[in-house]
């Protein structure tokens, strides 16, 4: 391969081809990184199932807003005004997102793990937990202290509803009940059955979140239409990368609980008692579980990013988005080595997110020759959902999905996998080049070598 | 006063006297913003002990990292792998700067709150905790679960190692215990004698955890000097508003402990039983407690903050910090309605945050008129450290510190404080200002009249 022909984003347009709708402009779309076969070329950010790039109308908001960042809540100064409102209309831009009920709560998270464990730690006393083994560690871990059923992974929508129903059906007690469950999976990108889980759910008394962390990105996300308890996601994969997350819905289990961190801003009065110890008043609402400084620029790039999607219409994104999983659909359905990983099927409704594996490859060590001879960020292992990606592998339960495990020979079972991810910033160009590194890959082999160095697998030198 | 005697910061220099080191450049130095008496003022943010502005060196290093920003750990793009040497390496430089032990471990967290809480769940089983009620609420509540021994506001520094001395002499058990305490005080500035305190700790089979989020921001912080365990601090502090905060310090505690968060990156290793439930293998080391994706651009920034500052040469910035605590000090000092509130005596080393009340003021009222007429950001209230504040009032205990206190009559106990706060991208000028602000507001009234809204004191229209 020429660097001629790995620089296509050099010499060909990004554009969308007529009646597709044009990406929306994102941070780095210009960086160029070098190339293990000489020359550079535009960077093509196919991870956005991990992180997705700011949106540049995100960077401009938080950089117009960054010179007149204050403290919040009790500052008494003009700037600190301004942060507050700013800060606390973040709330409202995010309750309109969601479409939340007028009485949910919005609390600020630094992440959807972070959301998920808040509400673990806010659990009534006695609850139980069901969760299917197929959700992100995320929402497959944090309900510690809780008695956990974890479902088997369904292979259509209708079982997933259908295991969920029998499982509560089956419960022995009147404990109260929480149903955790993904939008779109980070594994297959498929798209879970919400609503009629939620429905589920509601029928035997259970709750339920969801885990929008990799839906809302892709697809509208409406508390009331899908009739669900909470739900969280992360601004980092939502074209917001400033370490923000939430979790908004119903305020009753989040009120009764204990605050989730202790300190300044949860505490709405703190006073030594007469025999030496601290009685402590807590605040109601949000600021219960949002102790310490928020951060602010954070919560205000999040609130940026619900409002330039909503603003660039969500119809206009699905359209985009669905035109690029067509074409990465179609390239790679041409390689007969390359096998998509699904649950519900190849047909299935999904998100900008694919997990394969390629016959004869480890997959590290495809994702490191994507990387170093076509500019192109995967990801490569077991994408923080092991059981999930174990059994779609139907593979080795060892497996760690470390990079450098040993060479899978053809016809032997892959350890890990390899995900392509991508969403509103994505060129045709990337996905286009994508698919064709793919191809190359598979036809004419690596052209150069790679191993594993400090737990990363690297062109060998 | 006339709208021209109120914008000095347009026409006088914001240069330091000669011989006095210069301000670091710092985001928002130009913004102005309107005053209730007419025109516009550059701000004066002193209240740099809630949060800081960034350094506009900090600023320019998220913005040239931005367009970079990809996933960490897992990623195989190339901008994956540079992320993940600049957020492994921001360790690095955070145990330089805080002159960690080799064998220390530094965990990213949120905030000082957040740390906190870290250790807080991180305590061994049975641990014991000694906490001076003079803490903020973020060293004082976060202990749930142990046993607390809230030891009463020393007044001096000598005194408050003898207290921890007899208090830990005084112990019934064996069982570990930790001592948590801060380096600077959040409302009076003053400095705690941070070594004596670490050695009366050891010297009886505890441990201690340095709170340094106001430390950090204005002194060099040595852990290996000071002999801590850990040390805990803030990026919004540091200059470093990104939603990012520290743990360092020893590892076995951390490690033997829970992972703080669940999810993945913390989970090396997830396996559905053949009964059903989930078994998890968790890392070691720092990720830990890094459950879900790190806020990279939080981390870099406070990195960068910790290189800035230490580039700067921190005899330069305590020199220039002094500098102006001692204009602010004489300025206070020359009306004799402000007192200024201190635990160790007027003329005890401190930092730039000091904190006073104004006889006849009712405090909330006189940050309101600072802010409108004046430009000048601080803060009122009790300072998320309600027993100590009401301490040093000597005030009711039912103060609640909130916007709308009753007016204080001539001779009555104010119900909260004034903090005035202040680092190293302070100019002369604000120092100034708020020391004529004060001074013209004791004498001459305000010249409007405030009133409270939604919790807060606005100017009354």
């Amino acid at each position: 391969m020429s660097v001629t022909t790995a620089t296509p984003a050099a010499t060909s347009p990004a554009a969308a081809p007529a009646g597709v709708p044009a990406p929306l402009p994102v941070l780095g779309r210009d960086v160029t990184v070098p190339l293990v076969t000489g020359g550079e070329v535009t960077y093509a950010a196919l991870d956005y199932a991990a992180s997705a790039p700011a949106l540049q109308r995100v960077w401009d908001d938080v950089a117009a807003y960054a010179p007149y960042y204050g403290s919040v809540h009790r500052g008494a100064g003009y700037l600190s005004q301004l942060s507050t409102d700013l800060f606390e209309n973040a709330r409202l831009t995010v309750a309109e997102f969601l479409d939340c009920r007028a009485e949910d709560q919005v609390v600020f998270t630094r992440s959807t793990t972070d959301s998920l464990n808040l509400l673990a730690a806010a659990l009534p006393a006695g609850c139980e937990v069901f969760v299917f083994e197929t959700e992100h560690h995320a929402a497959l871990l944090p309900w510690r202290g809780a008695r956990v059923t974890f479902l088997d992974a369904p292979r259509t929508p209708y079982e997933a509803v259908d295991t969920l129903e029998r499982a509560l059906a089956a419960r022995d007690t009147d404990a109260p009940a929480l149903v955790c469950v993904t939008g779109a999976s980070n594994v297959t990108g498929e798209l879970w059955p919400v609503r009629g889980l939620a429905a589920a759910a509601h029928a035997h008394g259970a709750r339920i979140v969801l885990d929008a962390a990799q839906l809302a990105p892709h697809h509208p996300v409406s508390v009331q239409d899908l009739d669900v308890d909470w739900v969280a996601f992360s601004g980092h994969k939502l074209y917001a990368p400033f370490g923000s997350g939430v979790l908004a819905g119903r305020a009753d289990w989040l009120t009764a609980a204990e605050p989730y961190l202790a300190g300044g801003g949860a505490s709405r009065r703190v006073a030594r008692r007469a025999d030496g110890g601290v009685d402590v008043e807590w605040h109601e609402g949000a600021a219960r579980h949002e102790a310490g400084s928020p951060n602010v620029i954070g919560v205000h790039a999040l609130a940026s990013a619900c409002k330039a999607l909503t603003e660039a219409g969500w119809d206009t994104l699905v359209t985009r988005e669905n035109h690029l999983i067509d074409r990465v659909r179609a390239g790679l359905a041409d390689v007969p080595e390359v096998r998509v990983l699904s649950l519900f099927g190849e047909d299935a409704p999904r998100v900008g997110v694919l997990s394969f594996v390629v016959e004869g490859w480890n997959s590290s060590h495809f994702a490191a020759a994507l990387s170093a001879e076509y500019g192109i960020g995967v990801r490569d292992g077991l994408f923080c959902a092991h059981p999930l990606v174990r059994t779609l592998l139907g593979g080795d339960p060892e497996s760690q999905g470390e990079c450098g495990a040993p060479e899978a020979a053809p016809g032997e079972k892959s350890l890990n996998a390899i995900r392509v991810s991508f969403g509103a910033g994505t060129p045709d160009e990337h996905v286009d080049r994508f698919v064709r590194a793919v191809r190359e890959l598979v036809s004419e082999g690596a052209k150069w070598e790679y191993r594993t160095r400090d737990g990363r697998c690297v062109p060998a030198v």
